[in-house]
């Protein structure tokens, strides 16, 4: 295989698979070349992911080493998605009453999901989790994303047990938004005690089902070590949880002039959160 | 940039935006070359994609022409595919009584989700569709990433109608698999009417939920063109509804043997399906 189709094999290999780690022999005996000539197309493969921003590919020596790609999103890509998401967030059509805005559309549309995804899995790509956490319904399309992208198993908590979830251990949390307590399920089987996990979900308010995601992991042993939500509500200003990473800020939402305000999250460097 | 490059950035550029459709412009100037090398790096990475077994590149000329990557899974990656899900699938340990099975583990499972989406999207990629529905929960992982490589929005039904959804039209449908009358709700403004739509479900019994989608899809004008599911239990052999593609069977679940039997679906050939 000449050089060109093998940056382009190695390049369509990585990035269909983030987060996994190769060995160097997969890809010697795959392309049939010597260690050297594999390391000069991994730097070239490196180089093209690292000029359009989505990432960079890591080798690591030795034992327990390989080769993964380590997907993320470059400043230049991040504020590209604010703009876009503020662009979409901010048309009053969405104002349902009651400060609640429809979000289905762009929640569930792969070209935002993609970018978003990209994103948390930069934040997230060092923090050594075993899962992607998610409560149903609205975050799962994102969450499975982020989970894809880490190469990390996806865990959704549902509403409600259901007999197909086999056992499962349930709790009640206090929801701000519906203000009224809420149920939260998970089955037995999901997760195996002193996992950590990120939680990503679609909006927060009050932080309410953010901190029932963590009791309900707690009841197994699992830490929450870090949450990401696509969209924060300003108000109110102390939610239940303190560290959350959020791509969008929803200031305010003036239902009589009809005007939505939204405003872009601080960008998170994936290399300063080592 | 030079020719391994460019054919690594097209590979990427295409693979990370399945069924979006490029002008040859869009490329010319990115890469800052002529059509012609254009043409013979797009080749390259053709040549590359085929060879993986993952779809292929489309290039139409002329006005509405455009540059697409379509996904698809060739047989050889597909019996792999259903061979590890059989696998799985008739680990006795997923039974939970009734008929039930435990799948939330493979169902939510990157590596599984990702060439059971290939699959369907090259069952679908013809299909001139809209849309990839679901009906929550369990299927929402491998729909959305259906979604994704068609290119197309996802639209997810709920169960019941939440106020975050706006205004909603629900219908009322039978289940077999839980002997009783189920909801569905779909958002007025998820769907246009006279638009087409593909089906994605994990799992079917007698198809009553698949019914039940095409039912709510019809009081929004909207058209079921297909129907792919991850497995599909033999019995009822007579379904609710008589066009859907499988990737596996489920023969039986004997739970006092504690045995259960999964076999392989046919492979449909996606360039058949034109």
């Amino acid at each position: 295989m000449k050089k060109n189709k093998r940056v382009g094999y190695l390049i369509h290999e990585l990035v269909t698979h983030p987060g996994v780690s190769y060995s160097s022999e997969t890809f010697c005996t795959a392309l049939d070349i010597a260690r050297s000539s594999l390391s000069e197309d991994l730097a070239a493969a490196r180089e093209i992911i690292e000029e359009i921003g989505t990432g960079t590919i890591e080798t690591l020596r030795g034992t327990g080493g390989g080769i993964r790609y380590l997907p993320s999103l470059n400043e230049e890509g991040f504020r590209r998605l604010q703009q876009e998401l503020i662009r979409r967030t901010e048309d009053p059509q969405r104002i349902l009453g009651g400060g609640y805005l429809y979000t289905s559309d762009f929640m569930y549309d792969s070209e935002l999901i993609r970018p978003m995804a990209l994103y948390f899995a930069g934040c997230f790509r060092h923090a050594d989790a075993d899962y992607v956490v998610t409560v149903e319904t609205k975050g799962i399309a994102l969450a499975s994303q982020v989970a894809f992208m880490l190469g990390l198993p996806l865990v959704i908590v549902r509403r409600e047990a259901k007999y197909s979830e086999g056992s499962t251990v349930s709790i009640n949390y206090f929801s701000g938004s519906y203000d009224r307590i809420q149920k939260m399920s998970l089955a037995k089987r999901a997760v195996q005690p002193g996992g950590r996990a990120v939680i990503i979900d679609d909006f927060m308010r009050g932080g309410g089902s953010s901190k029932g995601l963590a009791e309900i992991l707690a009841e197994f042993d699992v830490e929450v070590i870090g949450t990401g939500v696509a969209i924060a509500s300003k108000e109110p200003a102390k939610k239940k949880i303190t560290s959350y990473i959020p791509i969008l800020w929803l200031d305010a939402i003036d239902e009589e002039r009809r005007i939505i305000t939204a405003r872009p999250a601080d960008y998170l460097n994936p290399s300063s959160l080592l």
